[in-house]
């Protein structure tokens, strides 16, 4: 598909490019031990071979009894019971409980067979050595955590398509279940192009800007559980464009290029991405301030970013689309929330309607003040506590207006 | 010092627990790069050595000129001026701007000395080759990025005692700042005590159970900025437990111990922590459910964090406390935001006044559904979208009332 980018020029909504473009590219399955396997998202549902906690256990520091055996009993007139051993931890519970009598246990211990309920010590005493007086009665059941009272053989125990989260894993352990299969960390290419671009580390001529985005996209993708490799400055010229992107759209799971920032270096963009081998263009140009040309596409599958070309926008639509994309390749199926504050504006706040303005804010007191300056300035960003979205159909908000702030920390 | 734990056993709030326990141990600085940067933490304020963007700039395609130049212009009356060359990208801007004249620059291109304005490329038409018609004025400082408007030398770009954000990174790259010092990621020994813990892999016999905590508690170490190390399962014998005590608290900047689940473990735990050198007891008994028997100790200013026996009450007082504890020896000076969703009970939350109830909660449309069971059970973690809290000052907390639900994803 061969194509200039002015015919696709048609801005896109931000909700709708978010829930409809959905490249069907997901990166392969892996298998990894508990250590690993925080925030990696399985992919298939996880089930129990086993019951949880697996036998009857004592929920309480006491004696193993059958209920009966202490119906009626009270300080006044407690019941007699002889003790007829006891259970360590980690041990087998040993023989039967026998009628009358009545086996010491710890919190997590063992059962005798036959053991209908634990009495608290606390509601015991040791009368003489061999009998214990219980001074209040329990009911079968209690003090008991029964074999499959967390879980039962079968039961899912943890869902595909979500991170791990650390009492997954403790579940997990408890289960035996430790090696698991999970998506593959999304491998994403990040291009940064531009003819004025030098390394960061790199000594900076009359005229040349450091790339600030191959780094900070780079970690909003490891943010979005997937793995930036090498990063790698382009320059504007058509050939090396077409080889990089070709390179990077069959190693990858996702391709990130950071667009020059003239109209010719973001056509030359679109250009090179549209000869890529199936590209399907989804959109270039959202309706989104700052970031209105972002170019969204897809080649084989593979899902395609084109951010702006100033810095500050790119970073802008990374967050909101970016790292979706970025978790859809990894397998997630939902997106997690993020931390939000409710402050009143501190000020109006102009929009136009038909597109979604994402402005800064630092919070002061109950308020939340807006930050503004030329879209290209990076302290903006950096002065910010978080961000409002001000929607496609409103234009603007007024002083005073009760606002959601997303917050960075 | 030595003590048993019985005479501390009085309950701590939670929050006096939190704003009070402050082991002065932190992490020592070690220097990484801009890609190892992100979620690190600075030791000190990060301070511009230049400028940004470092030359005067365009902010649009478009035409260096003297915007005296422009007065007047209009789409029947324009501006003629001279085309006298143009500024490629990345490239030195070349000779001063002569007056009636005009350079063509891209967005982002340097600009010759004399400009004082961009006339956007929309608001021109080249009139004949070498000549171009200008038919709105711009006023001086139009369409241009100062050398210093971003940042002027000597400003303070990020803050220390955070974790750096994808935009401090773009940040420090743009101003060639590539090595960072930052706090190291806390070293966290993890050792779980009890005679009936097996680790998870291996096989299982009678009365034991699967070490389900290492690894759970190691991914929220590893949330928290924290490196775990290998975990370790001490049997309940004083010496051993002593022994790896004193190694722990030697090679680490935390130390965590899920002790065991009985009443006796603990006290062994306890007193095993206050045979350790300079050692601080801070409290031993938390006012929350579940969580009570947590022990906060330090011994030569490393913190120790006691964990209570049951993995769901363990993972619930690590989450609100250990790793803010975790974050503190890393360099953290304020705690991130949880994200949060407010929602109305389905039910009365029954809670006794002087302990901070944390109840597990499931969402359900427009209701947050508590999930009640005995506090062994991880299947109500797992279960759960988040969790509620009820205040120490609260007797529980009616049903229909509004409350803020923390998430977990």
């Amino acid at each position: 598909m061969a194509a200039t980018s002015r015919e696709f020029f048609t801005a896109k909504p931000v909700a709708e490019a978010l829930s409809d473009f959905r490249p069907p590219h997901r990166t392969a399955p892996e298998t990894v031990s508990l250590e690993e396997a925080a925030g990696r998202v399985p992919v298939a549902d996880l089930i129990a071979g086993e019951a949880l906690p697996g036998f009857d256990r004592s929920a309480v520091d006491g004696y193993a009894v059958h209920a009966q055996d202490t119906f009626g009993a009270s300080e006044s007139i407690p019941a007699y019971l002889t003790l007829t051993g006891s259970v360590a931890m980690g041990a087998p519970a040993g023989a039967e409980l026998l009628a009358h009598s009545a086996v010491a246990v710890p919190t997590g211990g063992a059962l005798p067979t036959g053991t209908d309920a634990v009495v608290m010590v606390e509601h015991t005493q040791e009368a003489m050595p061999g009998t214990i007086e219980v001074v209040r009665p329990v009911a079968p059941g209690e003090g008991i955590v029964r074999a499959d009272e967390d879980v039962a053989p079968g039961n899912v125990v943890v869902r595909a398509g979500a991170p791990l989260l650390a009492h997954d894993i403790a579940m997990l352990a408890a289960l035996g279940i430790t090696q698991i299969e999970v998506h593959s960390r999304p491998q994403v290419t990040i291009l940064a192009t531009g003819d004025e671009l030098v390394a960061p580390g790199g000594p900076l001529a009359a005229g040349q800007v450091r790339d600030a985005l191959s780094s900070s996209v780079g970690a909003l993708v490891l943010a979005a559980g997937g793995r930036p490799r090498s990063p790698q400055i382009v320059g504007d010229d058509p050939g090396l464009l077409h080889d990089a992107l070709r390179a990077g759209a069959q190693g990858s799971d996702v391709l990130v290029i950071c667009a020059g920032s003239s109209v010719g270096a973001r056509d030359q963009t679109a250009d090179a991405v549209a000869a890529l081998p199936d590209t399907q263009i989804w959109c270039h140009g959202l309706a989104i301030k700052p970031g209105k040309p972002t170019l969204l596409a897809s080649s084989n599958g593979i899902p395609i970013v084109g951010l702006p070309g100033n810095p500050r926008s790119a970073l802008v639509v990374f967050r909101l689309l970016g790292m979706p994309i970025v978790r859809r390749a990894g397998g997630w199926t939902a997106e997690p929330h993020t931390p939000s504050t409710r402050r009143r504006l501190s000020r109006d706040l102009p929009s136009a309607a038909g597109r979604m303005d994402v402005v800064q804010v630092r919070l002061a007191g109950e308020q939340a003040e807006p930050i503004f300056g030329p879209s290209a300035l990076l302290s903006v960003l950096t002065a910010a506590d978080g961000y409002v979205i001000v929607p496609d159909d409103a234009n603007g908000l007024p002083a005073n207006e009760t606002v959601e702030v997303f917050l960075y920390r």
